[in-house]
């Protein structure tokens, strides 16, 4: 067990944006909110699985919908502590921690505002090992545990619960919910045992995102270039460098869906790069050719600053790095694939690991 | 207390199309779930507000959605046993009772089948004293009592629980949700105390519903006028009689809305009545002059059987009568008429009272 202080707290968001595939929302705005709940409610710690007992109950929390609105809509009232207590009301068992859902901008930081407020330490471990942009695409489903009950709360004051027949269908009621919410919801999901996600959690995944952050950190203060810093920290691999070109995105269904151009510059000159997105990055093509696909990692990193950028921070103009990083065994499974590869998203291509694509 | 029989329901079934104003679902479907639960189950008791005890927790349910979906999608699984007891269980107090939250054809019967499948007795009260299309159209509205919890649940296993900040919002969350569970869902909804009913209820409704239905059965054994009968037993007026024309129905929104034309027969000869419906009949109007408006209940009738026609059940050729029903006085205020009155439907016209209209 460690207490996350302020510095922790700015590395964790830093780090799990890159983790993140570029989604799970603003990690800025999380940042912030999180560091807030922690100075008016004390500091909150991290602790691993083996230091709960196996039955203990876990509830994870996370922001739902599209991270477009959530810049424009702060939340920060009670909707997660309210999505986190109608599910222990619900399960008539109080939560021992909370954890986050997926590792991702927002996502890293809405378990440490909600752990604040609730007096909670943190499991350091997530159920997705990146960002996903549906419910049910988690490690959770594929180790047979139910997103439900899953409560829902918007900041008017309205809460959800939903008990559902399988993940899918919690994704497709929850993706209505969160339209009808403003596009965006807090949610409490997937409470689990311990025992339960010593089978299903990717572990170490908030140590990993704060080893991270503190390295782009460290390499900004050395001035050393970020692109290799974030390469050689999250083992990855430069897939491409450019200046981003047109930048197609729109808000639809509760999800921020778009592509970007990115026109090669150096070693890369007279190559195009087109990322493609929904909340994540997804896939990203060389001149038509798939150079990292779900369910690897794709991380954006603004050359000038070595700040990681979020699918919904792309912006023309900006020069950038593309990295890829390999993502959890887990995912790479036939049920990982499955679940979670580039057909599921409707890429007509195999799933190749990053780390063969890119090799030497 | 009496026990309910299957002649009692029957009754009750055909009556409460009556009182429904064409709404609440398909009586006769309603009618084979509850004889059936009743047959399987056990004889339905059906108990006064005075039989009570003062801090008894009463359950409503009902079907939700577009009627027309209702009559292709037949329910009678553990849906609404799902619904009642997730509100029971979120509120750790079990029912004491169930009820209609309006009356009408399948929302009638509905409590039926959930009361012999529960063993609950029903109590012989409404929320509405009629149907109404939305949720929070209801005497428990206009009686500050929350919608909320409002557990749905599908045919498929889905069930979702809503806490809202007030019954529009209720209606909104659990719109989107019945289209999102194929245009239909079973609910619960409006927990209440006995001494909150006695304020909020329209009471002995079931027992008029029976008295009504029992007024037709009898009519058509004597061979009576089928309108005149229904007119006497339901203290109506005959405002139209004539032969449907033109329907125009959608089923859109998780409602069926359109209107029916009726050129006039006999003493209504050469004028046109417009009849407007969203699931229930809201406004009739005779050569664009409003012959009856909502609150008041509008009910049509076969001249041909004496059956009541729900409002998809209404069909080209029919030679009916339509019949003007006073709604209870609660709904007849200032905050019955806010709520329900023309205007909330988008008619623009000041509500006046149907006796007013027809007397004489």
């Amino acid at each position: 067990m460690r207490t996350i202080d302020e510095r922790a707290l700015e590395d964790i968001a830093a780090g799990a944006v890159i983790m993140g595939s570029g989604g799970g929302g603003d990690p800025y705005i999380g940042m912030l909110m999180a560091r807030q709940a922690i100075r008016e409610h004390g500091p909150v710690d991290l602790v691993t699985l083996d230091e709960l007992e196996d039955e203990d109950l876990v509830v994870p929390c996370a922001m739902m919908g599209a991270p477009t609105v959530m810049v424009e809509k702060v939340p920060g009232g009670d909707e997660v502590v309210r999505a986190l207590q109608a599910v222990a009301r619900y399960l008539g068992k109080p939560a021992r921690a909370t954890m986050s859902a997926e590792v991702g901008g927002l996502n890293s930081m809405v378990p440490f505002y909600a752990a604040a407020r609730l007096r909670l330490p943190i499991v350091d471990c997530d159920g997705t090992g990146r960002a996903f942009p549906e419910v049910h695409m988690s490690t959770y489903t594929l180790h047979g545990i139910s997103a439900t009950p899953f409560a829902m709360a918007d900041e008017r004051g309205n809460t959800v619960l939903l008990e559902t027949v399988d993940n899918r269908s919690t994704e497709t009621f929850a993706r209505v919910l969160t339209v009808q919410m403003g596009a965006v919801a807090m949610v409490a999901a997937y409470p689990s045992t311990v025992a339960q996600l010593k089978e299903a959690a990717v572990p170490g995944t908030i140590t990993q995102a704060q080893r991270i952050g503190a390295a782009i950190r460290t390499a900004r203060l050395k001035e050393t270039d970020p692109a290799e810093t974030v390469r050689e920290a999250a083992d990855g691999f430069l897939v491409f460098e450019g200046k981003v070109g047109d930048v197609e995105r729109r808000t639809e269904g509760g999800f921020s869906t778009g592509r970007a151009l990115v026109g090669g510059i150096d070693g890369y000159a007279g190559q195009q790069l087109q990322l493609s997105f929904q909340n994540e990055f997804l896939a990203a093509r060389i001149d038509g050719t798939f150079a990292v696909t779900v369910p690897d990692i794709i991380t954006v990193l603004d050359l000038d600053t070595g700040q990681p950028i979020t699918a919904e921070g792309l912006r023309y103009g900006y020069r950038v790095a593309v990295i890829g990083i390999p993502c959890t065994p887990k995912w790479r499974t036939p049920a990982g694939l499955g679940l979670a590869g580039p057909r599921s998203f409707g890429y007509e291509t195999d799933y190749v690991p990053v780390e063969q694509r890119h090799a030497g």
